[in-house]
């Protein structure tokens, strides 16, 4: 277990790399939901994701603490990105194994930033073999996209800087949940700073696997999510588990179309480009939203990484 | 004729109610395009446009010199927003007649602050006329939404502000050209305060009325323009013109397609929603990138109001 110590520590680390990302506001959405909102706006950070944060610190962590010169993952989001650039900045090589079905433009986020691509068929299972081979082959370590304290102690450092950033106490902080790094990370820096400050994760409903967790008090894996909040279709590990069921008040669930909504919301209010997950905060305030009338409210917005282009706005409920 | 010192005076008035909006970069963009490129979000302005400047400065004046209580305009764009807000702030009334069959978006944005909307049929005529009836009524001011030295010079605060965010002086200045209110109060600031860096005007070659007269030395007005940079329809006015013949360095021209090759390059690396006339001037350096590798570019971003949900992310030519 961590504690905000670590995360201080993390901090110490991350902000040699990280950029201070602004806390953004809006009177229009103010208006339109009745609460004070704050957007900690973590899709200007380095890789378009909070991912750059747990990445980085772990791998400072390594080349302070080891001998170790390569790292591995398999990912196709953000982590995958993360890994790749925080390797790139300390010197370090990334293995990442990728489904060879990867859409072309993320294969090429992770080549542009310098990560080395291992191809693996589209299972789970093959990408773990295929990592498994890479560890075996090179020695290099493998970075758990979030059942990792690093990684969570490093997520757990966009809370503490948004907190130091804000003038005043909010009364809610809600992320995205999928795997639980964000969540745990945050989780631990809020309650151990101030335990009235609320602590909610939110999540889709059709990939509701921290809710229904968290209710029955054990793992309960995602099965078949269908939601265009691509990064939060993933299952608690163990780790980020224990620390939620321990510090988080709350996992409220939304809708497809709610997280539609939220992002049109932002686009056009903050003028800012979002990824589906990092709406889910305000869909889901926007779905409960007696919760909060009247109350302030910090949203960590996780990332910005979207194929816009091809991106269908509408809901696939 | 205005000069500096009146935008500087300008800028006395604009910066009591504007945003301070920042200068981005993306070291993606420059490694793409060849050159360190600086964008001045004006998305990120009040009511998302610079647009807001011209009009809180043409309304402070109005207000500090006259006993003048009502203004109106004829537009369905920024400049209406632009022009209700102003008022509102300043405790004046604004009529704005807008063409019976404008999208609801914009004419719930101008009743979101405080326009009162006069419908008029969708013809320049009936618009001309609905306004002159509104003057004659009321003894409202009309205010252009460019062909006025008040609007030009709070235009020209733009420019004046991110000269004096960045520490070096950029070797092109370029801003996209409608009816040349932006790039005439830009070249009036960037010209007298060194008349070394080059000011470029970016238009779409489907609505090149600016780079015609340019080159011809009197105004040839716009016809059918068909760009989706819906800012960028209208022609010069005498007075911007006249500026633009004697500060700006040369028009350039882009095609369609570019337009939205840079609206996409400004998504996904800058992490910031623009609207089409925005992406104009990155356009024309992608299509004449010979004239900018290895130097120092300072964009105008013109805006952020588009209707995302409904755009359409491919060229109409």
């Amino acid at each position: 277990m961590i504690n905000l110590n670590d995360i201080k520590l993390a901090y110490q680390k991350v902000k040699n790399f990280a950029y201070v990302t602004p806390v953004l506001s809006s009177s229009r959405i103010n208006q339109i939901i009745g609460a004070e909102i704050y957007f900690k706006a973590e899709n200007f950070q380095k890789v378009g994701a909070f991912k750059f944060r747990g990445a980085i610190n772990a791998l400072s962590i390594i080349k302070e603490s080891t001998e170790i010169k390569e790292v591995v993952t398999h990912s196709s989001g953000n982590h995958a990105q993360a890994l790749a650039l925080a390797s790139k900045l300390l010197g370090l090589k990334a293995y990442i194994v990728m489904p060879e079905n990867s859409p072309e433009v993320k294969i090429n986020a992770v080549k542009e930033y310098g990560g080395k691509i291992i191809f693996c068929k589209p299972t789970l299972q093959s990408r773990e073999d295929t990592a498994q081979k890479v560890i075996v082959q090179t020695g290099a370590e493998f970075i758990h996209p979030y059942n990792d304290y690093r990684i969570i102690a490093g997520q757990g450092t966009c809370a503490l800087e948004a907190l130091s950033q804000i003038n005043f106490t909010p009364d809610f902080v809600i992320t995205p949940v999928g795997g639980g790094g964000l969540l745990s990370g945050t989780a631990i820096t809020v309650k151990e700073t101030n335990k009235n400050i609320k602590v909610i994760g939110a999540e889709p409903k059709n990939a509701d696997d921290a809710n229904k967790s968290f209710k029955a008090g054990y793992i309960i894996p995602q099965t078949n999510p269908n939601t265009i909040a691509d990064g939060l279709r993933t299952s608690l590990g163990n780790k980020t588990f224990d620390i939620i069921k321990n510090y988080v008040d709350d996992i409220l669930l939304c809708s497809e179309k709610s997280i539609i909504d939220a992002m049109l919301l932002i686009y056009e209010s903050l003028k800012i480009v979002i990824e589906p997950s990092a709406a889910v905060p305000l869909a889901t305030i926007i779905e409960n939203n007696e919760h909060f009338k009247g109350y302030k409210v910090l949203i960590i917005l996780s990332g910005g990484n979207i194929d816009i282009k091809n991106f269908k706005w509408f809901a696939e409920t």
